[in-house]
């Protein structure tokens, strides 16, 4: 394959053009649609992010969870209800004002940048005694958000797909065992089906969603040492529930207001991290589960004879419901194998002339870069072994990564030392309520690093002091840069 | 149940009210939302929906066409390139102008109303020669409509889900063996999965689409005597294509222009005639395929030990994939008889001590309102047997009233007195081209109705006179009242 059609750099060398290099090869996503920060998704990233849908979708509905179609469009005075975040989306909302030519519309419509304020006013219609509660919702959806930022395909766009849940609960006790369900839904999904390590962090008292009590976040890693914050999930402030009249009846008859919590996995942002953190330097590297198709049967020196039976192959293998497809072009050999090993297909079995005389077949697998030649009789239980075993290896292999990343520090110098080899950073901290920002925020300045927050689900007790101010340490936390 | 809780009011006998309360008791969509024209689609609606997307997109999908997600907005000067467009839809289109704190955008974007000034740009830079043809891409997607005719919820509302396939083409010929494709694919997903009869038109030149060179749509049936359009497919002009610069190569290395045609089959729309046709004055009636569940269990006084053998059958029919549901509430029996009947799920097992005892379970299907008593031995056997001939009843009923509907007239009383029956009138017709307006008005105007256009699978030919002017008759159409 020509240089220009693989991929030309190596991905520890330069990540932000091989990153780049893969969205354009690969073909997942086409940034030269005419509106700034709006990509078009391309069927080889849409077919895999419909089966990461799919695998969440299920989760979610397993827990209790269904499914909604808000309207795409809030109206003004529903955003203005609740003032934190109001504040904190305005900057990032696009305006619907006008129709047909130039006709104004009675109110300004917010295209949603989230749907808290279209939800609830539909929950306090909806929700009458504690019978009804958790009462548990999600919806597939877009959302526009007029980044100022620079944007990057599926990292950072103006529009992208996600999934929101929005939960109302009858106690504070209630919502917070829907953050810890939320954590074991990101470890279902996001870990065991896509493959991705993460950390999931209780963020500090100043990095919350603007209307949010506790904010909570899964933290994936890069590998260029920066952290992407991929699903989280916010314990609301009551605001929110009293600015929509969100209430029950308690067994007492009693009216209360219920406490709201929501968990935001953006499909197309997690697909980056799919992307980035199994691609190698050839290209995608496609967990199993979430390959756009499992298996390619490429031809080596096509004929009718050959084409006929490489479809034999395929009905075989669909008949166990295995996705395939057959590359019969004109290319030769290598060039083919390169092209699929780019696209990040699992398995791809070679078949010829020599293959169809010997009855043999060469099955290469993307997952370890090898070759292996069985009989065609053994090709079912071959194609059942490898994908057993084949996102084992991947997620393995990126565990690895992840955990190598992480370091502890016990000082400034060795924090800045280590952000800036590409490492997260482990250490104790004084305060991750607001008396610990001034220390945070010499960390932002002198390293260019965040203080992501503290491990949910463990309990590790400081046991010195602040590297940053030196007064005794409350929390471990962990510190990275991020996009 | 008591008379506010069923629907009160005979399908035949009102209408209007019948689809009204079905909507809102059987929770499929809540107009409570505060934008006009815009509702929250609830569970039991986009349960069934997402199977509908599923069966059409796996047909499409085995028919050669990709995926993609498209921008949901379009700048307003590709709205312009192509004229008759423009013109067409931009009465409807609602624009986003600014964002933030009221800051104006460089560019007015719309909300897309459809999204041919879309995907053609695209086209453009992605077709370079014969061997990229056909070019088959579909969206799955919502789209947004000012419209100024009175709403109602899933027919006709300002924001809807749909699919929409956009087809480039090296000849004429080609679009048009695209346009038949389309056809079958209709008859494949809407009458053999949702169980709709329709009759594929292609339309009269005055009831084209902004840009069309041919328009075909099919039409469904409302028991009201309307007809509800549903999938359209265009033939679109060379304007677009020109508009567009989306050309290819031919094999002599020559230039030339596309043909392109799209299909738009309106889930959320479509589901308004599963709902309609399927009903009866009971409620819904799920096709099998795409019942939100399938199977739900009702027990008969609940106790913990009913609960936990419910919960053991349960269980037994998960295992061979069905969807199942335990009603245990307190209700009493005729109740969630009635509740489950106008949510329209195919299958009730009722279970109670008494079958519980004896070994027994009381299978009631909703197809044709019928119980059984059956051994707990033979639930799958029976389950199996119910559900392989469930849809075809629905169907064949559903297609004895649309033959019923249509009746041949052939002067200006009768086809009066027919389409105030509630009929649909095949009648012979002078044209359907443009010199054919004038009669189609006098029947808009005399009658309320519409010429919908010639069945384009069918060679009927004509043999007397218009009834209308006179003329010799050139094509035989079908007359409708319509949504």
């Amino acid at each position: 394959m020509s240089e220009e059609l693989g991929i030309t750099v190596k991905k520890d060398k330069d990540f932000s053009e091989w990153y780049t290099q893969v969205i354009q090869k690969a073909e997942l996503g086409d940034l030269r649609y005419n509106v700034k920060g709006f990509i078009v998704f391309q069927p080889w990233s849409v077919l895999s992010m419909e089966k990461m849908y799919k695998y969440m979708e299920k989760v979610l509905q397993k827990k209790g969870h269904k499914p909604y179609w808000y309207p795409t469009l809030i109206p003004e005075k529903n955003f203005k209800m609740e003032s934190e975040h109001i504040e904190g989306f305005t900057p990032e909302v696009f305006w619907v004002t006008s129709h047909g030519n130039n006709e104004p519309l009675e109110e300004k419509l917010a295209l949603r940048p989230t749907s808290e304020t279209a939800f609830y006013q539909m929950f306090a219609l909806w929700i009458r005694s504690y019978n009804d509660l958790p009462f548990k919702t999600y919806q597939r959806a877009q959302v526009f958000r007029y980044e100022t930022k620079a944007t990057r395909p599926f990292l950072r766009s103006r529009e992208f797909h996600w999934i929101e849940t929005h939960c109302a609960h009858a106690t504070k006790e209630d919502a917070m065992k829907q953050v810890y369900e939320d954590m074991e839904t990101t470890k279902e999904v996001l870990h065991d089906i896509y493959g991705l390590p993460f950390i999931f962090f209780e963020r500090p008292s100043w990095d919350k969603f603007p209307g949010a009590e506790r904010t909570f976040a899964a933290d994936v890693l890069n590998p260029d040492g920066k952290v992407i914050q991929q699903p989280s999930t916010h314990l609301l402030k009551q605001s929110f529930p009293k600015a929509f009249n969100v209430k029950y009846k308690d067994k007492d008859g009693i009216d209360k207001y219920t406490w709201i919590t929501c968990y935001g996995p953006a499909i197309s942002r997690i697909f980056a991290s799919v992307v980035i953190v199994h691609g190698d330097d050839k290209g995608l590297r496609f967990p199993w589960k979430i390959a756009p198709i499992e298996i390619v049967i490429t031809i080596i020196k096509p004929n009718k004879k050959l084409i006929k039976e490489a479809n034999k192959i395929k009905e075989k293998l669909e008949k166990e419901n295995y996705s395939v497809e057959i590359d019969s072009s004109e290319k030769n050999p290598g060039e083919k194998f390169y092209f699929w090993e780019m696209k990040g297909v699992p398995i791809r079995i070679e078949f010829g002339e020599k293959e169809l005389q010997e009855k043999n077949l060469v099955i290469f697998r993307r997952d370890i870069s090898k070759k292996e030649k069985i009989e065609q009789n053994n090709l079912i239980k071959t194609i059942k072994e490898i994908s057993s075993t084949y996102d084992k290896n991947l997620i393995e292999q990126a565990e690895k990564l992840f955990n190598n990343a992480i370091v502890t520090a016990n000082d400034k110098k060795s924090i800045k030392t280590a952000i800036n080899s590409g490492k997260i950073v482990k250490c104790e901290f004084c305060s991750v309520e607001d008396d610990g920002k001034e220390c945070a925020e010499w960390i932002e300045k002198e390293v260019q690093a965040y203080v992501r927050g503290t491990k949910l689900d463990e309990t590790e007790k400081p046991e010195g002091n602040c590297p940053i101010c030196g007064k005794k340490a409350t929390k471990i936390v962990y510190i990275a840069r991020s996009y």
